[in-house]
């Protein structure tokens, strides 16, 4: 398990060997498989090929589309390091496979499939190679990871873009553009609510609502590392809690809707940026908590040009409490 | 007086003497004290215990609540400090309490006041905790300070998050959500209007709309720093003067909506930041007026989601009007 | 030919000698035109006083106002570096001056003209200085240039501004502020529409929309480089073959609304940040097909704020590109 820009020493597992160059197809299919498992398994922090598979399995057992879209964009966007002469360890870990995953799978959500759609992903993918290398690059000296905002911004402007772009037409799932206003308390949490809930908000790192694809991903996060699969699970059960008790309405906690991006940040805050030690727990726990009002308050922010918050809550948050580490010494590099 | 992230030696008074550590409990109140009065004192750039002392009693004088919520606010967000083992040096000048303040206090001014209200608000002091130490570690590089952007940023996502959370209820205060629209001129300006305006734009500062208040605020400054006092009183004025002469509403200039981010843009470049020389004064008043146009184009922006400007225009001249100071040798480091 | 933050050696032309100083008018009256029109050949990323003509010729062809507006833009933006005491060989190089151009000219297509317009005008001009010299010292580490962004934020902020202010009146020029929505298909591309949107895409970088003045671009770059000539009109060819083919609406086509940002992406990717060669003409290529998505999606965000998106998109994709460059070996230092 490494971070996505590995700004400390891997705490677990060794290295992986890197694939040798060969001239045998046979490796050569195994090596690009490799890559493009590790590059799913980036989207939660982990570097595992078969948490990897799990996760795809995941996508695929909800729909065919999507896991579909998974394969294309992680192939795209890690094409084009490859062209630009990107360094090998760095798209062989499925650095530069991640971001383009999560924007096909975006945009597929978001936009009716057509053949343009599909020429459209490619570039978007394309597009947060570009925007990866000039994060990791601009972040180095700071050893900030550049974790999902290649993602968010590319899916933003690409989904917004379609406002002006007649030939593409919106799927539908797109929040309505309004001006944010007061809620009222909607519907009652129950049990079930908060069990699929919990599953629901690691599925819905990768746009899909349905409770066994959280139940493989959760399965993909313990095979790559205890820590992580913990932190997951505590993650979305804390974002979920938050939301409870301030009374958001019972059908997006019930979706995960506030649970993907808490768990996210813990699985950053507890084990990977930081050692798991008890003041990463607490660290981690306010990381989440934050998190999860965060998205709340995102959300808002984005509703008069009708767009979701996606990752971004989890990106700036964790962003702020990477960047606040080296000031707080009771806070140790993993 | 020292600014926030000292990035050059202080230049009138000597450093205070860190307290020492002691079992003695009178001289811990005693410490805990100071500490508190000199992160309120930072929100206008001092560090001076009697300084803050008379902010604080400006805001007692217009409302018990407030007062209430600036030591609440400063206490959370100075005991997460303590709690993550930040350097005491800076824990001691205030500089993890004074955003913790503003944060309170903003969010008791938008919100209604609740036990839930009272935990959301010492969860916001944490976090600008946080995003101080991330925007301190950041910018050490370019010896930018962070001014109270965590408390924008924070303050912002915590009220806008309300439009998700039923349990938390608006009191009225925030802007209503719309379209910018151009506006005619609106009420005529009297001798009043200025005086008035004048002194509610240092009390804008902790959003408190009191002209007492505001000359409480005056003699803080005056006991802290003579060129503070001069600056902040000529941004507030030349502030007010910008909105009277492009024709803004005249409730608002006497509110001292226009003057609080130009007093404090005046406060930062003229003696804290920059020698006070004849460049500085200039370069000052040019910051003091753009400030005032920005705030009416930051205003403008956050209408549709219906959020105030907060001390967002200051922040963002300020940091512009430092970064280039390198660049124009004319400025001297104070 | 230099690029605006000279990061890496000139690649074509030798430095111009600095002009010395000197007690005889009529050399300091040169020594001012030069520094004008090299200020207004910067908008284009050149540095040559007979391309800031050619550029100045096909301003003042199309409208007096504008060709006034845009010579006392870069002669307020230049003064204020002056003022300041900033470094000769970039004043002299224009580096103080093109933003202060745009920005005149964008206020006055905005605005209303009046006393107080035009005073308004060399206010913003002045704060694009600053802004101009901030981003300078930002970005020295990452050797990335500013661009147009002090241009772009300064003029956002500024007639955003006057929504507050009831002295000052919109031309009506600007969008109508609203909810982005779906679009359809408008209007059939003739041959025409792609003849004019050529032109027009290179006249827009300064706010006109008129074939000849276009031309007159053209020719201008084609005698500063001729690199950039081909990438402009290639970068303008390629917006509008990417709007077209997703639908977007023919009057907008026609008028080179989506040739102007990647016009500019162009010029900066093949040939002033990158050595021209067979990979950068490819990333040049992606940079503006990603300019054209960007400016669609960046219009439809800007469109509750009811602001245009300026040439936001090139400033975004090009420090984007620029900033991935030392990431991708086979892309070479000019």
């Amino acid at each position: 398990m490494k971070p996505r820009v590995s700004p400390r020493p891997a705490h677990t597992t060794p290295a992986p060997r890197p694939a040798r160059l060969s001239a045998d197809p046979g490796a050569c299919v195994l090596a690009a498989a490799s890559t493009l498992l590790r590059g799913i398994s980036q989207v939660m922090l982990q570097d595992n090929r078969l948490a990897g598979l799990l996760f795809l399995a995941g996508i695929f057992y909800n729909s065919l589309l999507f896991g579909g879209a998974v394969l294309l964009g992680t192939a795209a966007s890690t094409l084009t390091a490859l062209w630009l002469g990107a360094e090998r360890v760095k798209i062989r870990a499925g650095l530069f496979g991640f971001n383009g995953a999560l924007v096909a799978i975006a945009l597929l959500y978001f936009l009716e499939p057509s053949p343009l759609t599909w020429g459209y992903v490619m570039l978007a993918a394309a597009g947060t190679t570009v925007l990866m290398a000039a994060l990791m690059n601009l972040f180095a000296a700071w050893r900030l990871p550049a974790l999902t905002a290649p993602f968010v911004f590319t899916a933003l402007l690409f989904v917004l873009a379609c406002a002006r772009f007649g030939q593409l037409h919106s799927t539908g799932s797109l929040p309505t553009a309004g001006l944010p206003k007061a809620t009222a308390v909607e519907g009652i949490v129950t049990f079930s609510t908060v069990v699929e809930g919990l599953f629901n908000g690691l599925a819905q790192v990768f746009f899909q609502g349905n409770v066994v694809t959280g139940v493989l991903f959760a399965i993909g996060l313990l095979v790559a590392s205890r820590l992580a699969f913990v932190a997951a699970l505590a993650g979305s059960l804390g974002g979920l809690l938050v939301a409870w008790g301030m009374g958001a309405a019972e059908p997006a906690i019930r979706a995960g809707a506030f649970g993907f991006n808490p768990a996210l940040t813990a699985i950053a805050l507890y084990g990977v940026f930081f050692a798991a030690n008890a003041t990463a727990a607490g660290y981690a726990l306010l990381g989440a908590v934050v998190t999860a009002v965060v998205f709340a308050g995102a959300s808002a922010a984005l509703e008069p040009i009708g767009m979701p918050a996606l990752t971004l809550p989890f990106v700036l948050v964790t962003w702020c409490f990477v960047a606040a580490g080296p000031l707080f010494p009771r806070l140790r590099a993993p």
